[in-house]
């Protein structure tokens, strides 16, 4: 595999623009030159994208398994090559990169093994009731079908597992609908040999051209161009809150409006309740210190806000974290673009004065983050709103509340999160009930005793949440579930047998689980 | 029960406004008059209703349950009243109204088993792995949780079924949301009488106060103060495609955007197969007849194009849909407003020197939809996109394809629709595979040999469809999966057994159907 600058637009390699960029990572990624795909590459990917869906969307689970399953190996097989590039592109380190490795090789199984087992199209059947009167009751069977070409942009903190054949492509493909890929500019040499693998697998399982192309493109217009093509019919993101939120504007100004799932992070707001702050300070503060920078703190569920009750174990909790965090080295960021934003949140917060600083690890270097840690007052805090505002990277605020009251009256004003955490025994949670049912409000994963960093990816998984965490918070983009993203139901009444969905047919030929005039089985219709 | 013109701001009636409007149907309304909402009402039962969910959104599925079953009984036991004051109000005939009566009563039983069996929630259940190296996998729970206060918009078509206590109402309420209901002022009077008795039931069955407000206007101001408010989570509402869009735009230009499931109608296509037109055509015709001028024509899955391949047959089945349209009686709309909407579009079509007008029954008379059905050729029709907008009342056009490639292109060319229709022979159908996997994109239900109207309340049913249909083609405001609209999903990390929502305790106490480790089941975990 080489790295040719060049767009995938099906299975066919084009640089047909003159307008080329390099990588915008950290590392030495200045002599690969990439071509902004052009609107003539977008509107023929988009073009191959919607014939192909035709035929695509009809797959047999099987097929569309098996060629999942070859993604999962072709990754596998090229992870030293992909590592060693993604190293290069983005500053993360290996170790860390070859776990993001495994973690998507395991994704693209999981909906492989979805797809095999054949419950996820929800099926639901309502059979005839032919003398029913006044009216004959008519025969009703729903399931979930693909919506259409989509359109996916790449994260730049996950080089694969938030990528070229993340968590969204996957999804969308095991849905039916072909992806049109944003390729991130962070990380755009790691994206062509993914992609080309994904190719690869697609073209040998005899997928039809057009189910993904590669874009390639460091202008905000590439990804508007996708977005308000006329034949997207929904579109995912992960990154920023201006980012997401402009995608969300421009697809809701359409002529017709298409779902945007933007996930724009958050900052997780963790509640540390007075016994466990007795028994186990120290042993929270290391691990949520710990949580807090881990790679460089670059992580959608970073917690950035820690609460307690005022104390004497408060202050020796805080000053636990801030020991952990001045032994923390600086670490390189994923962009420049990526470290100005923290340099700037950084001295935003420095600036004021109900904000106190009270560790940082490291030298001042450009390109690197050095771990931050402030702390306020409940007061000051709960009359700034600005201090909620995400600064993405190795970033804390401690926050001690007065009271109880108070503790309340700042989870009361949390805007909507991707997770919230309470630490606590047993008898911590049991006091705090009300805590918890305020946080159960405010995101879509609610934590107790754990980090929030470290997303499972499986079937109950919610990596969601009220906006402004994401742009639509009926939906998750991590685990099983994510597949909805991209579909939606469709009913047949009074459909010849022969002409409905395998799901949907008497004989129930795979097996699946069916909601059957209200009762749930995994047998057949008599 | 009395009819004061006042809001119901929950428990309490209100008319603060001293702006008054009465009733736009057209029946003998002009003696009573309503009170637009003020803004501050309408910030009070916002107030209210925000109140009212933190501690309705935790009440047990029986509370909920046994509310329901008192506002089904309420309705059945002032049928008589309501209906009265309905035909009045809308011009509907009294045993159509009944029927209507019915359904709504049904309705909200369907939601009270709904929520009496439990499965609803989508409980998914991963356990923990301690042991997994190298870390252990947490415990996670995921169930479906209500969103918050929403906005439903009622029907003008419907003063029962898809208004005050219909289907959006309780399956919102059935969720856990507070309702804030904007009376349609098309029946200000029936919408009060309903409202009474749904707070009656609430107020017998415990509910707080704020679980439901009624507000009265006649302004868009009223209804977009309702939309604009910051509390509120989501917006439901039939009717047209300007109204309902304009919401959307609305919704979308929040600070915080929310979801609006705007269900817009559609002119819900029906294809005629040519063994069916041979064998059964009279028949056909006679059903589509009758479909379509029922009520006036003033459903949404009203079938305004019926489509055919060019014939002598397809001669005769226009023929016979002409006779049966002259001797159908013209009936009274709704509102002024739809009436002129629907004579408009008569004379746009009438008009167009493109398409023949086949049959009008009746005499023109101000307030009174006249059956009109038109023909077109297939090449007239493919050229003029405006022949798609949908005409609200008893009108339909008839189109004649030249042959199959053309009816392909027919069917290619239709915008998002609630319903597609195909009537054939079984051979008709086998003949014309291409035909139905054209349509499955174009729908939310497909139908075979069956009319539109006349859609069923079920757990199958899908009453939306892809834009312009509706704005979320995702949801379905007909039928028990509706409930989705007001929730979103909620995972529970690590969470102590004690504290989890019974629906994801152990011990399963509620027998629900989950999805525990991937595996469906309603048993308890060991």
């Amino acid at each position: 595999m080489s790295i040719t600058g060049y767009q995938l637009i099906g299975y066919s390699k084009s640089g047909k623009s003159k307008e080329t960029f390099s990588g915008t990572g950290p590392g030495e990624t200045k002599a690969e030159l990439f071509h902004e795909a052009s609107t003539e590459e977008i509107n023929e990917a988009v073009m191959k994208a919607t014939a192909a869906f035709s035929v695509y969307r009809k797959y047999p689970a099987e097929k569309k398994a098996v060629f999942l399953d070859k993604l999962a190996a072709g990754i596998d097989n090229s992870r030293t090559l992909l590592i060693s590039v993604a190293t290069r592109e983005s500053g993360l380190p290996g170790p860390r990169l070859d776990g993001e490795v495994s973690r998507t090789v395991n994704q693209a199984k999981l909906f492989a093994s979805l797809l095999r087992e054949g419950s996820w199209v929800r099926a639901i059947i309502d059979l005839a009731i032919p003398d029913r009167t006044p009216l004959p009751k008519p025969d009703l069977r729903q399931i979930q079908q693909a919506i259409g070409p989509v359109v996916v942009f790449g994260a730049s903190n996950f080089p694969f597992a938030f990528s070229v054949a993340g968590g969204d492509t996957v999804s969308a493909l095991a849905a039916g609908c072909p992806v049109l890929y944003k390729a991130h500019p962070g990380h755009p040499a790691t994206s062509e040999l993914v992609a080309e693998i994904l190719v690869n697998a697609a073209k040998e399982s005899g997928l039809p051209d057009g189910v993904f192309s590669l874009i390639q493109g460091v202008t905000h217009q590439t990804g508007m161009r996708l977005v308000e093509h006329p034949d997207i019919k929904a579109v995912s993101f992960t990154g920023s809150l201006a980012g997401g939120k402009a995608l969300f504007d421009a697809a809701a100004r359409r002529m017709e409006p298409i779902p945007v799932y933007s996930e724009m992070g958050s900052v997780n707001p963790v509640f540390v309740l007075p016994e466990i702050l007795k028994t186990k300070g120290a042993e929270v503060a290391k691990a949520l210190a710990a949580s807090n920078t881990l790679s460089a703190g670059q992580f959608c569920t970073n917690p950035g806000i820690i609460v307690s009750n005022q104390s004497a174990e408060s202050k020796s909790f805080m000053n636990e974290f801030a020991e952990t965090i001045k032994s923390t080295p600086g670490a390189v960021m994923l962009t420049e673009a990526i470290y100005s934003g923290y340099a700037k949140g950084i001295r935003k917060v420095t600036d004021k004065n109900t904000v106190s600083l009270m560790a940082v690890a490291g030298e001042e270097k450009k390109g690197y983050a050095q771990p931050h840690m402030f702390s306020s007052t409940g007061e000051n805090f709960l009359d700034d709103e600005s201090l909620w505002e995400e600064i993405f990277g190795p970033e804390s605020i401690h926050v001690e509340a007065r009271d109880n009251n108070q503790l309340l009256r700042i989870a009361a004003a949390i805007p909507g999160q991707l997770t919230v955490s309470v630490w606590g025994t047993e008898n911590d949670l049991l006091n705090h009930r009300e805590l918890l049912e305020i946080l159960e409000l405010k995101a879509g994963r609610i934590i107790v005793n754990n980090v929030p960093t470290g997303v499972e990816v499986t079937a109950a998984m919610v990596h969601g949440g009220p906006y402004p965490a994401t742009t639509d918070s009926k939906y998750t983009s991590v685990g099983t579930q994510a597949i909805y993203r991209f579909t939606r139901p469709v009913c047949y009444q009074n459909f010849p047998k022969a002409l409905l969905p395998e799901e949907l047919k008497n004989e129930n030929p795979r097996g699946i689980w069916r909601m059957v005039n209200t009762q749930y089985n995994n047998s057949h219709i008599q």
